[in-house]
Formats: C-alpha cells, sequence, structure tokens
C-alpha cells in the first residue's frame, strides 16, 4: 500500500515515536496526542480496520491487545486504567485507513467516549 | 461473581435487551446509550477487563470483535463506520468490572474520545 501512512512507518519511509516493535506489530506515539500516554498499536500488514479484520486474521487482533497490555505497564498507566478505541470509517472518524489501536491513558477519559 | 450486574445479564437474573446470544458471548443495548446504536459486547465467563484477559483466554477478545462486526451489520451501521471503545480502570473509566467492549454507531463519533 503505498500511499498508506501507516504502511510507510512500518517500513521506516517516515518516522514515528516508536514504543514497541515486533515481527507482526509496531507501537508508537500519536502525533496528536488526546492523553499524556497515547500510543497506536497497529499491524505491519495493511488491514483497512478493524471491521475488515477476516477469520484467518484474527490473530492480530488479539496480538494488538497483547501488545497494549505490555505498553500499558511500561507507561506505568496499568494500575489506573486506561482506555482502547478503534475507529471504523467515516462515522467512526478513521483518519488512516490502517487499522490501528488507540491505547489512551494518564488522565481520566470522559464520558461519552466521542 | 455472584455481585456482578453483566454476570447477572449473563444468567438472566437482571433483564437486557438482546441483540445476539451464543455460546460464549452475549450482547446487549446500553442501558444509557450515546449513540443511536450502542451497544455492549460481552463474554459469559467473569473477565474483570481487557487488561485482565491472558494469553490462554485471547479467543474471546477476538471472538468479541467477531460478533461487533457481526452486529454492525445488523445494525446497518458498517457502511458508515462505528467506533469500538473497551475501558479499562478508574482513568478509562470502567464503571462494570467485566470485560465489555462498547459498539457505538449511527451519528459521527467526535474526537477525543473522552
Amino acid at each position: 500500500m503505498s500511499d498508506c501512512l501507516f504502511c510507510k512507518i512500518v517500513s521506516g519511509e517516515v518516522p514515528a515515536d516508536k514504543v514497541h516493535e515486533d515481527d507482526r506489530v509496531i507501537a508508537f506515539r500519536d502525533i496528536n496526542p488526546q492523553a499524556p500516554t497515547h500510543v497506536l498499536v497497529i499491524p505491519r500488514d495493511h488491514i483497512m480496520s478493524a471491521d475488515a479484520v477476516t477469520a484467518e486474521q484474527m490473530s492480530i487482533w488479539s496480538h494488538l491487545l497483547e501488545v497494549a497490555q505490555q505498553i500499558a505497564r511500561a507507561e506505568e498507566i496499568a494500575a489506573w486504567g486506561y482506555r482502547m478505541v478503534t475507529n471504523v470509517g467515516r462515522d467512526g472518524g478513521q483518519t488512516v485507513d490502517h487499522l490501528h489501536l488507540h491505547l489512551l491513558g494518564g488522565r481520566a477519559l470522559a464520558w461519552p467516549p466521542g
């Protein structure tokens, strides 16, 4: 996906403040953070959104959570709590069409969630 | 977990407006909806939060997504988009200590997500 911003971050073509990398997933700080900790966890493979994850791809969704749990500990927000959000399409407010899980913490998140 | 509201919904002791049931997951409408579609997808088993999902339990996290995808189609919000949110602990705004994935759609969700 040559035009996908997050694919360019995966490839290293576009820099990012990475907090995690493994063979399937990377995580980096949101450039427009909405909380003291605001990290995006994304698959290396281009998947359009959480809505587009197929049954065969479902293990990546679990791996996103495993990595988010680890980052919450590394960021020392796990004990206080945090919120995870993923946006699908226009009404969801999705701005990059590459699956990403937002991990937000370090402040009390309000309700409604957008 | 005799004191858990969502365990009581699972058991039928407390009524809910259910939109999905299978052997591992149920889904029902939030009693305080924040969008035209606002459904909670929860495991039948008592798991405290997304932060508490163990490696052995990870398949339930994938199943929550599969069910949410199906509900988004049934609710006819998938084409317009939607947001999924899960809260962990105090800062996350978690109000019931039983893992639940919020599925919100039917309006344009704002940013930040709380």
